[in-house]
Parts: C-alpha cells; structure tokens; sequence
C-alpha cells in the first residue's frame, strides 16, 4: 500500500484546480510567443558546483544518488547532481553549451518545476513551477529589451484577468539609480544598502533608518535620503523630477534615471496603467547591474511578488563571451495556490468533455461510440456513459463532472448520414432538441472547459 | 563558469526540436481531451517505500538528500524521498490520496518528467517524458474501457502522422489468453512462461524452445505449443480460431479469447487499421490481469515499444476499497529523439514570431512597437527588429530563423486607424505589398510553426 499522507511543500491540484493552472500556463505562454519568445526545456538536474556557483542558495538544494550501491559507484567518475532551484542557472548553462547553435539575440520561455529544500510556509513550496522569459545577446544587448521584458509580463497579467486573476502591478527601479544615488550621498556599501531598503515593506521606515545606520554605517541624514529615495513612485517622467529634487546628482544617476524614465513611458504606450517606477525596489540577488522588476497582484500584497526580474550583465558566458541579459520569472504554483485558496476564479467544468453520450442498452453502445466518433471528428470532446445505467443516473453522471449536454441515440444512431441520432439535451436549462451528429454544434463557450471568474453566473 | 559537457541520458533539445516534442505532446493531449481525459500533474517526488512497493525497479531511483546536514536533520521526521520512475505508481497514490473528491470512473492525463538512474543507451534515457492515460473505478471497471484505451491512443498515433510521423501499430493481447493455454497445456509457471514468450523478438523461436524447457520446465510439446501462440496474429475475429485450433480449450481461455475479440473487432470499428492481436505481446510487469499492448513504429521496430499498458486489478488501493483500472503511456522522449535522429519530420520555423517589424532608426523604434502592438492585438506573433541595421541585414534576421514576413513601417506607421502602415515583404517569394496593421492577414500556416513530414517543400 503506497502511503497517502500529502507530502508538507509539494503542491498537487485536484482536477479543477489543474484546469485554473494550465489556464494560466496557457495564457502566458501564448503571449511569450506573441513577442516571438521561443520555448525550451532544460534537464532537471545540473551539476552541483553549476548550481553553487549562485552561491546564497546553496542550502536549498536537493541532491541526488541512486538507491543501489553498486550504481553509486559507476557513477563514480561523474559529478554530483543536484535538481534546480530556479530556471535560470539551468538557462545560462543551454546557452553556454548551446552558442553555436543558437541565433542571437536568443528569446526564450520555460516552463518548468524546480525544487527548493526549504522549510514549506504560506506560498512557498519545496517543488513548484516558474515560467521565465529572457533574452541575451552576445557582448552587448540593446537597452530596449529591458522595456519589452516587463511588457511581455505587464500584457499576459492583463490577459489573465479575463480569467478572473487580479490585476497586477508591475513595479521597476534601476540599480545605476539606486548606486549612483547612494554613491553620491558617499555611501560606500552600495549592496548593504540595497539589502537594507529590499526589508522596506517588512522592517517599515524605522527599521531601515536604524539598521542603515548600525549595519551600512550611514549617517541619519543619509539613512534619511536613501529612505525618501525608497519612497519615490511615479507612472511617468516625473520620476527624474523626484529623485533629482532630492540633490544628488551623478553621472551613473543620470544614467539610471534615463533608462528607468524611459522604460516607464515605453511600457506605458504598449500596456498603459500596469509598469509603476518604485524606487524601494532592491532585488536580493547581486547578478542585476541595470532594470529590476517585481509584480504583486492588487489586493494581494501580502503574497509578496509573483513575478520577478531584471538586467544581468555576466550571468551567461560560454568561455570566450559574455552574453548580457534580461528576464523575469512568474511563480506559477504561487499565484495558483492564492486563486484557488481564495476561490478567486473557477473552472466552468473539471473535465474536457463538452457530450456524455448515453447508452440505450449495452448490446447498442456501439452506437453510442460511432456518434461519440462523429463528434470528436469535429472537435467536440465526448464521452460515452460508462454503463447503460436509467437515463437519469447516466445524466447524474454528467451532471457531477459539469458536462453541459448528453446525447440520446435515436433509432438510427451510428449510420453516418443517416438521419436519426437521437436528441442532445441541455442539462442546465432541459431544453432537448433532435440533432445530427455531424451536423450538431455546442455553443463556442461550451466546447472546453474555461476559466472565469467566480461570481460569473454557470 | 557553469560545467557546459551535455550529460549523458538527459536530453535536451535545440529551440527547433522543442517545437517538435511540443507539437508531439500538443497531439496527445489534445486526443484525451477528446476523449474526455482531465489532465493532472503530480509531484516529482514519492516516499521511497512507496516507489519499491513495486519492488523489480528499486535499482533505478534516484534518492533525494539536501545539501546541508543541518537540513538532513530537520528531515529525520519525514520519509525518505525519491524520484518517481513512472507515472503509474504516483497516479496510484494521487487516487488513494483524494479518492473522496474524485468522481469515477476517473479518467486522466498525465504528461511528466520521469527519472531512472540507468546506464543510458540509445533511445533510453535517465531523464524522459512519459504521457500516460488511465482509467479507475471503484470495484469494478467495465471492460469496454479495455477497448477505449487503446483506442484513444491508436486516435493520437493516426493524428501524428500527419505530422510525419511514421505508422503505429498497437499489439494488443489478453493475459487471460496466455494464462489460460498454459494452464490447458498443464504448464505451472505461468509468469515464467510469460517472461521468456516477452524475449521472443530477442532471442528467437529456436532460444524460447530452449528457454522454455531450461528455465520453466516445459515438455518440448508443451513449448511448441507455447511458440505456435505466440506466432499467432490477426487484426479480426479470426484470432480466436487459429487459438483454439491448437487443440487447447479452458474457461479462462475462452473467456479471454472474448475479450481480445471484442477489442479487435471495436477498435477496428473506431480507428481502423492500426489494433492488431498479437499473441506474443506479454509485459513484463506482473500486475497485468486483461488486456495488455505495446505499440511499434512501422519501419522503426528497433526502438521496441514507444507506448504500452494494460489492465490492472488491484494497483490502486485506498485502504478500503480496490480500483481495477487501464492505462497506456506514450514514451514522448524515446518517439521524439527517433523523429529528430532520423530526420522525419521537421518544424516550419523554430521560432514563433510570423512577422518582423523593421526598424528605420532609432528614433522612429515607437512606431515599429506600435505595428508590432496592432498585430499582436490579433494574435500575430510579432518581434521589432532588435537592432536599427541596414534592410539587408534585418531581413537576414528573419531568414536566419524562417520568420516569414518582414514588415517596413511606412509615413503613418503607429497612428492606429491612419494610412501608411507600410509595406510587407514574404522573404521566401520576395513578394511585397502595402498594409494596413489592422487589417492585413498572413496565411494560415504561416500563422503559427507547423510541424511536417521532412520531404514537404519549404
């Protein structure tokens, strides 16, 4: 007997809850490919000193061996493996191993599970999935990317509340903003400070003017400066206006300023009301060297960002290039676990099946399947009833899984061209009308199964 | 520096091979959705007592530990985690996990990463993608499912070679059959006898007369006899004659020699030409009770069986109640590394984009963004040109990846509604005419990457 106990960080959905997932896979992967982002799938596993060369993640990572001794040893002479803890280690290495066979600038997607050993809380898992965009480009990658980049992000959200999921917001910054700014006020610890202002929401004002004192050695007024520099939001160029009425001004800010002014107005033509500048946005990781982006869903703040991002300049490198780039990854099974905990979007049906086509009596349920043939012919998911129970336990049948219609044969179902198919009822509003089965077509609504949102009437 | 040496046994493929498995997987899936299979994903991991309850593959897990001992610590509490090997032992605990909030029979789609710590060889992987199809229920299972599965899956198999796909051909046999003459025959160790009839394509007529005396202890009439069944094939009611013309006749013969012509007999009726009975067929695997197939590639039989099952009585358990089921499961890695091996087909473009967007010059890149925004808006993937370059050489952007069309901006280009969109230029036939964003329509098999049998004129 398998133990059946759910294991505490490994998400798993119940068929409907698989519905809301691959609905939001299916919008965001079809708008990667609108901005022409080319699909990939990478190994689960990556040599151990690969996935430690991130460094800060190390404990994280779930390492394999084979259960057999004797296997353990003939894999003696290969590395150590690990499973990856994001998809853009895994990514990096394609590249890598892949330059030249590739075309540059390279735009992919991936969609894939990783797995990180850490202890299971609210919206964080030990196995989950993550859908990445990026783009690189050997040597250099023109900075225009980095306004696509959340663009492609900004316009699947907006696709997905269709669906039913709240808006989302996506907040940038720029680290020539932050460092050139911190730089100028003389702060010399530019990372440290950046990990202070990443607590912002968590430590509150207080706590970062205080710990850039204790721990980045800032003076109060500098604590002060770097925190109402933290506090600048703007949807437009008057974000330069803000930053630079606080007097400091540098050459790297200036810099920062321009790339970040026009990723706003940039992003703000192709989906407007989505990309906001939030100046507080830090990014743990050291990679990012210009954009940084992070996403929350409005009126879900506490779910912390579900999409998350930025410019890297020597992430990729294939020993004799350095391949810049820019991406962003969505937390999938984050976003899924809050839509179907909160109940925030339903599936209008577990199932596929759009027809339950009744059986009359088992010694008939060939014609059943050659009309349950005839509509699959067209594209019409069908199935047929199980057992050729009374007609009212076979509508019992659909009506549990949401099937919206069961067909009843007639006389002469199953003669293709003949008439007498039978007749198809609507099991939501009774109504049964006499009907072809190469002729009969559902309501284009009712063909699959889609996502809305919850208080939409059935 | 990332390790960039491919790993032996986990494949991966270049962005124009993806969209091969992409549309190999988008093939399947689509088929069980017709069929009326809900989709589910289950974790990667399962306890590891649960992977060996099994037992024959134990030697094949991969086992699971973190990085850090502090860690490992923290984990004594739980149970010892593996990858699963296949997609039937997790599908078995998902059913006994949530057995009270399925509705039955349950019928599902899996299509996941699976694991083995082999020592990989051609067309065997340590790291592959199954797709596997399932139905259960409580008690018992009407044996017509016996039918469908194999029906559904011989459906997909015909739907690929329009892709250029080579023919299948789905084996199918009853363990009932082979059970049943062993027994008449006076043959006790009918496992045996069924795992040396499984090595018949291997080792031949002459090694299973051999094996059949050494290993089980067969008389060499008895062994004849065994051989001379499983010689036996037919794609209609006829099996059942040349089976009983051997001169052996018991209850459970006769009662799997129904079945198996049911199955022939209904599959023909549904997708002709592609169920055969074939009464070597024998599956390893010892939970078999009915049904049993493998399925070959007509001309690619050296790549043994790409997709193969039965029928199962006592797999599923949730500690009060058995679910007889069937199953089939599509070795997606073993068929898709064949097809690109050998060059059957190939992807239109290994991109998605249909249109490049040229850029004039830098200064006019919003109104390239502009028509790219308009196309995309009906579902036109589009990129802008990545760099303002000479025509020449961002047309040559577009050859490099088989993008169709490359669309120069004209005077009014991005004034949504205005003239002068531009012009837009088929690469292939060097045609260009004048277009509107709104409005102008590439072909549809231009809209999206196809994949096609490798011979097809670009």
């Amino acid at each position: 007997m398998p133990r059946v106990a759910p294991l505490s960080g490994f998400p798993e959905w119940l068929p409907a809850g698989r519905v809301v997932e691959q609905h939001v896979i299916d919008v965001m992967t079809s708008t990667f490919a609108l901005f022409g982002y080319a699909g990939i799938e990478t190994r689960a596993v990556e040599p151990v000193e690969s996935l430690l060369s991130k460094g800060e993640t190390s404990k994280e990572i779930y390492l394999l061996r084979r259960l057999q001794a004797e296997a353990a040893e003939a894999d003696a002479g290969e590395s150590q493996l690990g499973l990856h803890f994001d998809l853009t280690v895994p990514f990096a290495r394609y590249v890598a191993e892949n330059s030249g066979r590739l075309t540059f600038p390279f735009k992919r997607f991936q969609v894939q599970k990783v797995w990180r050993g850490e202890r299971p809380q609210d919206g964080r898992f030990r196995e989950f999935v993550q859908a990445d965009i990026d783009v690189v480009a050997p040597d250099e990658l023109p900075a225009h990317f980095e306004i696509e980049v959340p663009v492609v992000m900004a316009t699947a959200f907006e696709r997905l509340r269709e669906l039913g999921v709240p808006q989302a917001r996506v907040s940038v910054n720029n680290r020539r903003v932050s460092q050139g700014f911190y730089e100028g006020l003389g702060i010399e610890d530019v990372d440290g400070t950046l990990r202070v202002i990443d607590k912002l929401d968590k430590i509150g004002a207080g706590g970062v003017l205080a710990a850039l004192q204790a721990e980045v050695g800032a003076s109060e007024e500098q604590a002060r400066a770097c925190l109402a520099l933290a506090e600048i939001t703007a949807t437009d160029a008057s974000v330069a206006d803000q930053v630079l009425a606080l007097g400091v001004r540098t050459p790297l800010l200036e810099q920062g300023l321009d790339e970040l002014v026009g990723l706003v107005e940039g992003a703000a033509a192709l989906v407007p009301g989505v990309v906001v500048a939030d100046l507080k946005i830090a990014r743990g990781l050291d990679y990012y060297t210009g954009s940084v982006y992070e996403t929350t869903l409005l009126g879900h703040e506490n779910l912390g960002s579900i999409c998350s991002g930025g410019r890297y300049d020597s992430l990729v490198d294939d020993g004799s290039t350095t391949y810049p780039g820019v991406g962003m990854s969505v937390g999938i099974s984050r976003l899924v676990s809050r839509l179907l905990r909160d109940e925030l979007v339903r599936p209008t049906r577990p199932v596929p099946t759009a027809v339950l086509v009744a059986v009359v009596d088992e010694d008939t349920r060939d014609r059943s399947n050659a009309i349950a043939r005839r509509l699959r012919a067209r594209g019409i998911a069908t199935e047929v009833a199980p057992v050729a129970a009374k007609f009212g336990k076979q509508i019992r049948y659909a009506d549990r899984r949401d099937i919206p219609f069961v067909w009843f044969p007639g006389a002469g179902a199953g003669d293709d061209g003949e008439p007498g198919d039978g007749e198809v009822k609507d099991i939501r509003s009774g109504d049964q009308v006499a009907a072809e089965a190469d002729t009969w077509q559902p309501p284009a609504d009712d063909l699959r199964p889609r996502v809305v949102p919850a208080g939409e009437p059935r």
